[in-house]
């Protein structure tokens, strides 16, 4: 399921036949997400500094991945519950990084030194 | 866009475009995506304990927006570093919810009290 | 140990006498403190929305005793390896913090809306 | 100031003094000391995959200085808050983290690799 507007229907049916609505305010829901991330966190933490696709076996991946949902399935339903459309504002914000870091005078630099 | 797919190839594409794929081994891409999570938690911290999408103004709304579609551009850029098919790991795991959490013996119950 | 200096210490001897500096650079520890916080927000995730200390039992008790020490643990020891003096700039903060919230006009008033 | 225990006491005050009890609940500190946390990771993310204490420059190491100080003064609000005795638990947890990885048999590997 590759469609975010289906898979937020999805999780609203799940959260409503569970009588769940009432857990999922937004303060509940945003440390739900920051579990999440935390999980991810601990997986990546100690691999090698520059760690990317050809450094992770299947075992990680595999929980990766099942952490990585974790993250997007309370991701889409804080989105639903705030009343924000994610594929929306996703399109745009991308749009706005399209026209804030124009290729040229980007490339190869660091995106954000702050 | 709402399709995932058309998200993670759009975000590649803006990531080599810039030649900033250099930057996104998965130890920086977890800690962006822990600094976005972040900033939607500096936005609910101080709400009403039970704020739901009533409490939510406009302006309020707008800046949660925004920083719920950098969580998401991050989630999915992760996601396609480390080699997972987001919405196929999304979808098994409401299909492993569903199964762990049946409505009966589950309605009105806090889903998780560790 | 309630004094950090000493707290900061040990930690880095702990490290050196494992040979875990080389581990202990400043994303991997940010990563870690991440793990930690999110298993602090696990742990709160489904209280009722005002909890305090009346609301926690004694085993939630312990568990956020162990957790919250994982949180102090890695973040002295990120401020030993990043050479600031956590103590310092805590007092520090703190100062700042009571003159930027004067009493008088903030008493009651929430903290930060943003 | 060092002591845990007069921090935790002067940041009590600081909270009385303006009547913020009311705020600081377990769910809206652990909030917080994401959204800290968050601030950490944004000044880190894009640093070479290596940094530590010789890669940072002065602004860095003063706005670092800055957001850990933040975690810290959450932190030691929480611990009071959840009414956990900090110093004692990272204590402990130091004592069993100093037993759980003996010297011999854990020099020069990483920590934890989940």
């Amino acid at each position: 399921m590759n469609d975010l507007a289906e898979l937020t229907a999805r999780m609203r049916t799940f959260t409503e036949e569970r009588d769940w609505r009432r857990f999922h305010d937004l303060k509940s829901l945003t440390l739900a997400l920051t579990g999440e991330v935390g999980e991810v966190a601990e997986l990546v933490q100690w691999l090698p500094a520059s760690a990317a696709e050809g450094d992770i076996d299947a075992r990680l991946r595999e929980r990766l991945g099942d952490e990585l949902a974790d993250v997007l399935l309370y991701l889409v339903r804080l989105a639903d519950v705030v009343g924000v459309d994610l594929g929306a504002e996703a399109t745009k914000k991308l749009a706005t990084n399209e026209s804030r870091f124009p290729v040229d005078g980007h490339r190869g630099v660091a995106p954000d030194r702050r």
